[in-house]
């Protein structure tokens, strides 16, 4: 393998009762998969645990030493239940500290702000030593760095910025590209088809993904490859096959 | 303890390239975990992982022997790439077999339908050897039961269905209830207070759920408990500790 052909991979550890109450949708998973995929690293593991210090410790050694990249998200704010900084301190081996930047940061964005700077506030400004800052340009606190772990925000706008803070910073491999193609069939009823593609096309992958709207079943197909002829290739490969079986398709997807 | 103190818990792993690669939002882990709730069972941890025999059996493995069930949603249509039943088969160390009454009805569900049950469609009633099966009302393929192991489908409203299907058919304890009260304030000005009414309410959680909505800053504080008047008591004391500092809230959340 050449060092081009690594395989850049990350996990994501989302931090929260509120997600497994069901009672708030996740939607970093899927911010974080698609700006991944941008950078060059493969999204390939991701967990969710409570606010609970020996999962959050358990699942942050499992996952930083497993893949290239870990982003945790959530329990970084100023309240009691935020334990993360804490649990990935503790995960590390190294005491907690506060930033001086990060301190500055939030006494300048809390000076003119009702109650001020006050203890549960500078709270953020705590880091497992020797982290670097991630730019938050959202509100006060910024979002932490550490070795290959990412300590991001819960809220997701917050954390949508502090990944355009990291775009073009983390060193990653070819992205992987994706063609879809969808159709108004019955997954059953083209899978043999899509073995064979998946068969005769090597480095591109055929996922089939089924659906039922408006009354009726349908699929996207998508193809993906780091590859963009081999991509070109395996999806004209399959519009002809399914157009040979009788079947309109919609490229793009529907 | 008693026995009927036990906390009984429950993982969910969803499996998908779809959803790592952030094309698909997951809708799974929020649905099963309230429906959860209503059963006396408490979700405890979620995993995604891809469509990666290794990766399914590992986090099967780790996952069925830790929590009292285990719900995996995806990977059982009559695709390619559906590989679930295989890799469950695999973690528990037993073949997999065509399950008669699954085939049955896989064999009348298809028999009106274009290119009727096709052998890629029969694939669907393949099971690890001694499972039983979960009606499944939406479509043809059922779901599957193997001692703690639920294996579900990928698509949300199948999955609804069969959960629908098991509702009071689990062993569980007492629910954890839980009330939310919003307000229009940045959580950091109430941190403190937060902590003092957890510390004060033994058997309460105090969650604080921050967000930014329409130019403004507020917060849901969630109290869980199972038990109901404990909790009233701590829902009391949170809208009381409010209003003394002067916040408006809203009973029910914002």
């Amino acid at each position: 393998m050449n060092a081009s052909d690594k395989v850049w991979t990350a996990a994501v550890l989302v931090i929260g009762d509120e997600i497994l109450s069901g009672r708030t949708h996740d939607k970093n998973i899927a911010q974080i998969a698609s700006w991944l995929q941008v950078q060059g690293i493969r999204l390939t593991e991701a967990r969710v645990v409570s606010d609970d210090m020996a999962a959050i410790v358990a699942a942050v050694n499992a996952l930083r030493q497993t893949y290239d990249y870990l982003f945790t998200t959530g329990g970084i704010g100023p309240t009691h239940d935020d334990i993360t900084v804490d649990a990935v301190a503790s995960a590390l081996g190294v005491p907690v500290v506060v930033h001086p930047e990060a301190r500055a940061i939030l006494e300048r964005y809390y000076a003119d702000r009702t109650g001020g700077p006050t203890d549960a506030r500078l709270r953020m400004a705590r880091v497992p030593e020797g982290a670097d800052l991630i730019p938050n340009r959202m509100s006060g606190a910024p979002g932490i760095r550490w070795g290959n772990v990412f300590i991001m925000a819960g809220v997701p706008h917050i954390t949508a910025g502090m990944l355009d803070a990291l775009t073009g910073t983390l060193e990653g491999g070819a992205p992987l590209i994706a063609e879809t193609v969808g159709c108004w069939v019955a997954e059953s009823e083209v899978a043999d088809l899509l073995r064979t593609i998946e068969k005769t096309h090597p480095g591109c992958q055929v996922g089939s993904y089924p659906f039922f709207r408006e009354g009726r079943t349908g699929a996207n197909f998508v193809i993906r490859s780091i590859d963009g002829e081999l991509l070109s290739a395996a999806v004209a490969s399959l519009c002809e096959a399914l157009a040979a079986e009788g079947h309109a398709f919609t490229p793009g997807g529907i």
